[in-house]
């Protein structure tokens, strides 16, 4: 087992969980179906999100102890970019089935393999760059996870962001390991700006990030309260899975009829009400980097006048612009005086927006859907 | 010899010459090299300006009297667009002279075959709706070079344009079967907005849409004055032309070393301060087509907030947006929220402006020259 970054061996009984299966509307044409998001460089670290999200988290758990979900299509290429992942690690889904259904059947495949064992979940397309801080909030949650509670990691805002969910942090709670652990208050939707700017200035809440950490029986105990069959689903299949013979029917008889039901709901949020969910504060920058503009920025920071060029080919020609430039072909790609511009160039379709309409996005993706075209999806 | 549109003849010892040499710089991606403007449907009628052209001529001087000078590279294409035109009325330069060389040649060749034609010169990337009214401009034209003078046509202007250049007009001058003819007190370049809005409040200025019209033996000997060198290297080029084994020696011989100047600066300008200039002021609508901006307006008019599509292919799914897409490829383009956007999408090259910076697209091809991306122009 490898050491992890800061010299430290990997946490007892942990195990990552890496859900890798959001297409990433917003980003559309770069994130589709066949390319989603999590299989893209967006910070130009050469890297795609989902190896930086392995890099962070085989040091924490191991790197035998890292279990990727993922679609069926997205197999090869994610063995492609986790060449170290065992062959036991990978769970490939038939169809997606929302969050409960990816992280609930890793947990209970885990649990069977290891009853003792402690999950953590956290999404393959985020971008977070203090890799220590990270680690030091992961110890956290661990140490609160041994101790039976579910536990979730909130990022300190560093602004009124409105395209993110809060969390409402309560008291403090005394647990070893886990100093900076507190009572999750309750999750609250994206806000407007004014509630947002409130939100920041009472220091009463965080981001959710989507990190979850638990033992995995706890996880699938609390899961069962509000969805019993979906476990009871899970826990049949988890039951097969290690058999080769009996995996394949096990999938094809339960996995279809699986509700989609996202984990916040199925767990956080009944957890929460029921106090048994903690949150760990992070300290460390984090973006879910959902649209252009926030891979704009994750480059710029507050140089708002600058042009972000993505790809590795992109021949971008610039004259009095700024904004972002995504380059899939290897065309000449002209900009002459236009401002924060979102232009998104691959083989096959074109987006030209603006960072301020890039939320919108979806939109197009959505009439696209409805007009049948979805070879471009 | 097919009547004319009006059912009136063809205009007796008349002559057309269609200079089709310019690029389009401008226009870029679209107008390049290999794909000049002049090639291209820029009004969405399915036809492309140089037949726009021809059909507005043919009927005038009759289509066995319409010549054209173009470039060798050019030489398919035209006639591909032009079925109808003679062998001998293709003029084929081996490298672009500018309009003096191109129009002088037509004119000294012409002159030998038919010492008495009129030669009237129109480019062949320009956008005329009302064909009538440019008849009958071209009928006053042709009396008034009958009568000895060389003749422009200026355009009445319908709004302050700072994009073209404008005549000055003097006392009216009595022609028989040329009325409205008056004499050109001067030339004056692309104005600024205000001197352009007193321009257009005098009502003594028209637009210079670049139209000659002279008997050809008047317009040599007119050119003769300022460049007696050009004159005589085109004279001698004529009259080898219609001899097959001599043409290509002489073209080798004599075309490379003609000076390079525009006919406004030959012909025009001395003409007008010597008083042998005329011009008849044209009621017809006209535009150059110089830009993307212009473009956008043929077709819309007044009504800024439209989206224009061009390109027979285009698939073009917008959002919120206005301005103008050119689509030579068949992706998908989408606009979010994008005003009066300009994106022309070729295979190898993209552009992404605003209607507002259209006359600043030549600066892109300016750059690619300079950094030897001669493939893409």
């Amino acid at each position: 087992m490898r050491a992890s970054r800061d010299g430290s061996a990997p946490l007892p009984r942990f195990y990552s969980i890496i859900p890798a299966g959001g297409i990433g509307s917003r980003l559309w044409p770069l994130s589709r179906a066949d390319a989603p998001k999590f299989l893209h460089d967006l910070t130009g670290s050469g890297r795609t999100l989902l190896r930086d999200t392995w890099e962070r988290l085989a040091p924490l758990s191991g790197e035998q102890r890292v279990m990727i979900v993922t679609g069926r299509a997205h197999r090869a290429a994610v063995e492609e970019q986790l060449p170290e992942l065992a062959d036991a690690n990978i769970v490939l889904e038939s169809e997606g089935k929302e969050s409960s259904a990816a992280i609930g059947l890793a947990a209970a495949i885990l649990a069977r393999r290891e009853p003792e064992v402690i999950v953590g979940s956290f999404a393959a397309d985020h971008v977070i760059g203090d890799v220590a801080g990270f680690g030091a909030a992961v110890r956290q949650a661990v140490a609160a996870a041994d101790a039976g509670y579910i536990v979730t990691i909130g990022i300190a805002p560093s602004e009124p962001a409105i395209g993110f969910g809060y969390i409402q942090t309560g008291d403090g709670v005394g647990i070893p390991g886990a100093p900076d652990a507190r009572m999750v208050r309750s999750f609250v939707e994206k806000p407007d700006r004014p509630t947002a700017e409130r939100y920041l200035a009472s220091g009463g809440y965080l981001w959710n990030a989507g990190m979850f950490i638990a033992r995995a029986d706890r996880l699938l105990e609390q899961m069962r309260v509000s969805e019993p069959a979906l476990v009871a689903g899970l826990e049949e299949l988890a039951a097969a899975w290690d058999d080769p013979a009996e995996r394949g029917p096990a999938v094809d008889r339960i996995w279809p009829g699986l509700r989609k039901i996202a984990i916040d709901y199925s767990v956080a949020e009944p957890a929460a009400a029921a106090g048994r969910l903690v949150v760990i504060p992070g300290a460390f920058d984090w973006d879910d980097v959902g649209d252009f503009a926030a891979i704009a920025k994750l480059q710029t920071g507050d140089r708002k006048s600058d042009l972000v060029i993505l790809g590795e080919n992109a021949r971008v020609l610039a004259d009095a612009s700024s904004g972002i430039v995504v380059g899939q072909t290897d065309r000449i790609i002209s900009l002459v005086g236009v401002q924060d511009i979102v232009v998104v160039d691959t083989p096959d379709a074109l987006l030209v927006t603006t960072k301020a309409n890039a939320q919108r996005v979806k939109s197009v993706v959505d009439a696209l859907k409805l007009s049948g075209r979805s070879d471009v999806l």
